[in-house]
């Protein structure tokens, strides 16, 4: 019974029934494809605004290039001190940016603010020596299983474009986060000011799809060329294009996530007050102990320490394709715990 | 009717039904799944020597990541002028491997001698004020069509091991080198001294997956690390291993280059003289003149130029897919012109 | 009256005297001259121990190279948030790490703790998607004026050794902090267990010559190549030996050094409880207050804000030349105040 | 006897009587002094144009900083192949441009043409799969001790611009090249058409300064600030400037390089049919034969080979400060040999 990850889970209908479609014949390589002409179309469509979108196959990926976009290599990047960027990637957004420089601010359940972003930029004046401030990047839903509001975006993005930063969005789990405001995905990006989003689909239910949507269409710059050299150019895009066609169209984004959001706070409720944090999307944080974690683990549940494996804290994290008895019986085992 | 590029082939059938395979419930992400774990068991046989391998999603990715655990960022890559590295990556090597310079040799039909590097190293004693020579890296088949011979590898392989340099291939066509000199692809790789090969499996039917091989394990060292920090370690790593799988054991490697490379032949016996090179694998080299490109696209035929636009010279090249009917079509309009 | 920084300062009689020295014919270039044939054999004597050192112009090359050959591309480098590589390098340690990324950690007047490096490795178990943990930098003297005890450093180089991380001191101002704590120059290095430090020279009386001396010979490795494609090996090498090597045996080191502590342990007396750090070493930090600090300018008085403009926080540096003169009519205006 | 380099070289008497007078109290560092303030003034006067010049303390930061500011990390920079940058430099190109990719040409005496770098350019058309052409870079003098003509140097520039590419100019010994031809430094330059030049004085007098002088000034871009996270922003800058200043204003780098000049231009009339190359500046290339070479070290000359131990060919360089009784020496052995 695997709570390890949304990466764990498997395809879903809908985006492999897409993938045999788009099997059809010589089609020319490297994105001048059919599928991948409509991407920014479609997801200007989901977003409401008009795009340039970009297909890679990888989160890391995702983040590093449009962060490669923003960033000049002696640039400074602000962002929350469990980011994904910081915590997860292996350094990949300094090997993308030549060197960037990530700054970690404090936050309160995996969420900066428009404060905190502006004492820290007041601390540094800027000179010849500093790293130069150049982006902030926040995840939506956050790396602890929350949400940001829309007004907290925008006053995020108003601080940091008073300032002349970016505001990169890490939209992994996107589709959890509009899911559970029950807003427009506009409202949570370029209404509220974010100029480019990692608008992910691996995690909820496609094969390996994600897209750099730039809202602020200026800031695209030589994407291309940096996706290319990194490799991430796919030969035959159109498989990853119509992925993420697929998903944006046939509204499974929302069906995936509405499931796992649900699953997660059934969860979430289980657990009660061994809540760390509340239960926005589909990640559960709870304080186990050592011993629970034992006993869950010992009773077949999969899952990973969050923080130190000596330490009491276990992340829970509920899939768009979890099997219902699995989850049926972690809620079991957590009230009776 | 297309003649761009392998990349423009479709999927085929056994490796689609092998990502539907592999698509059953939660399994553990980032490559600690069991298709995975075959990995350096399916291609240890398939290549008949222990390897470790890993898997990414892109050719550029397979031979940058394998050149940066090569060479260190004061290194010197030696390549052929058309070395895929050198022309078609927009500098790939030189991100991956954090500044590498690439050294290109001339050589006939797309390949270089052993004597070439030795003469090249020669040329330049190595001090502290130069770049540090570290590997050599050849395409099989080789980027114009023609395929090394065991010994020609074995040699190159000599002259580099004998002054400290390791030998990558880049293998994006290696099956149908294999089929063209019907031997064993150990006599091609491990045997012959290569140290690390990038097998390629996407222009031969599959969807997207490419499998770094090393064959001299004590270079794998950080490989892993690099890989994560690259965005190319695929939180569903089980999708990519599962063509890489299927693609071996069920044999389409060979016969999707038999076919690819029989109908390459047969379009280059139309050519007949207008051969630029022999067709040992599955592209085509062809002199046609400005008009006789000029025509053969009126007729319905796509390729790309090869060199300047301006000049007469054409690449075609035949996918495991071609229709046969177009392939007769163009062998009959090369005869006709 | 410039109390701006010890870069400010002019070049000492001893080591221009040693310039003059040195220029005397036709030397072999890029360190293949009697100078620095000396370097290793002088520094060991002057720490105690066999060194390897290496001569540089600038100490933010002496600390990066440093830190490149500690930090794969990849890694974690743990310093102070006041670090001169995280605030003051423009991202140098990024850049020639080849992305490495900074953690700061917090400390009380600019010193880290041995306990709060554990607990931050603590918190974020290694895989390979984390950074993977390299090196520890401190600075000695710290960047608020302050010096580390020897069983300081000592327990810091025991945690950080102790989970395999090597450990490197920012010694723009180590002569500062010899001078200050009075013991021997090994008793704050090597014997402590620093693996290299940056031994700067250049804000203590030279004209531009920092030493990169590692006391963990092994860690040496590739750094001359480093140091070479940096653009830090200079040609006329000689001169940054001399001006090392007249540092060192002349004493000037510490007469500079004494000097300076002094000046600035006065500026901190007629300080008083506005002091925001122990005086320790050459630099002062006051809360002046926003008019304070205008009513010093306004008096002639040239010196940094300690933060942003708005706020009340100074920093006033002791050079090796500092006018007395000038200093009693600082110590008046600080008493005054 | 040294006729290794001119490196060797000591420091011509107006440079260091610049650096004492530089050395008077208490200056702001980092480059905000008297003497880096009239640099711009100085050399614009010096190249009869106006200018942003920047002072560095080698010839391989001026290259490669200057090189970073032309070119993206996925570009690529064209040069002789005995380009230094190629060469001499350990990749420090690759280093300071985050990858680019070097691509080398062959020329007559070390020079490339305008046509060979259209005929490069031609032959490979740009894609998002190619670097993208960035830049030219042509030394001056060059690799092979001649000089262009200011017409070879338009006719290149031209043929870069036509095409979209900077000029750059390696001018470590471009005093040598003004006294050959005995045109104005402007003639050299920006008249014919040069985006930036690294003026050079280290070999002809200075201690250690070079100046990148932008004759394009839109080109400036971050050069500052990437000269900064190089570390190659001298705290005590003024030591450099003054330099630069005094090698300008006195006319030093004209007299030193026309003595070096003669002394080279007879030691190639010694050498007669066995020069290699014209001699144009103060490098003497010739064939010795490796009983030459050994028989001219046996009798206590210094020089390098000129590629391979095993071969014939010698560098024989004169310094500004090379004894005349040494050349005479040479040339008698060369004449007798």
């Amino acid at each position: 019974m695997r709570f390890l990850s949304d990466n764990t889970a498997s395809v879903c209908p809908e985006i492999l029934a897409a993938i045999h479609a788009a099997n059809q014949g010589l089609t020319v390589a490297y994105g001048d494809d059919p599928w991948t002409a409509r991407l920014d179309e479609v997801l200007g469509e989901f977003f409401g605004t008009p795009v340039r979108a970009f297909a890679v196959a990888t989160g890391t990926a995702a983040n590093s290039l449009a962060l490669a976009t923003l960033s000049p290599p002696y640039g400074a990047i602000y962002c929350p001190t469990e980011a994904h960027i910081a915590c997860d990637e292996c350094g990949a957004p300094g090997f993308f940016c030549g060197g960037a420089q990530l700054v970690t601010l404090e936050g309160e359940h995996g969420k900066i603010t428009a404060g905190a972003l502006a004492a820290a930029l007041d601390a540094h004046p800027v000179s010849v020596h500093t790293v130069q401030p150049a982006a902030v990047s926040i995840s939506q839903a956050t790396e602890l299983g929350t949400a940001y509001r829309p007004a907290e975006v925008a006053a995020l993005c108003e601080a940091a474009h008073a300032r002349g930063l970016h505001v990169h969005m890490d939209g992994a789990r996107f589709a959890n986060a509009v899911a559970y405001l029950g807003c427009h995905p506009g409202d949570l990006t370029w209404r509220a000011g974010v100029d480019v989003i990692s608008f992910g689909a691996t995690k909820n239910g496609a094969l390996g799809a994600e897209a750099v949507v730039f809202f602020n269409r200026d800031l695209v710059r030589d994407f291309e060329l940096r996706r290319k050299r990194a490799g991430h150019l796919l030969s035959k895009s159109r498989f990853v294009s119509a992925q993420l066609l697929a998903y944006v169209e046939s509204g499974v984004w929302r069906r995936n996530a509405e499931r796992a959001n649900a699953l997660a706070r059934s969860l979430g409720e289980a657990a009660g007050k061994r809540l760390l944090h509340p239960v926005e999307a589909n990640e559960v944080f709870v304080e186990l102990g050592v011993d629970g974690k034992a006993s869950l683990r010992a009773a077949g549940f999969e899952f990973y320490d969050w923080g130190p494996a000596a330490g009491g804290r276990a992340r829970l994290v509920a899939s768009w394709d979890q099997d219902e008895r699995h989850v049926a019986a972690l809620r079991a085992a957590l009230t009776a715990s």
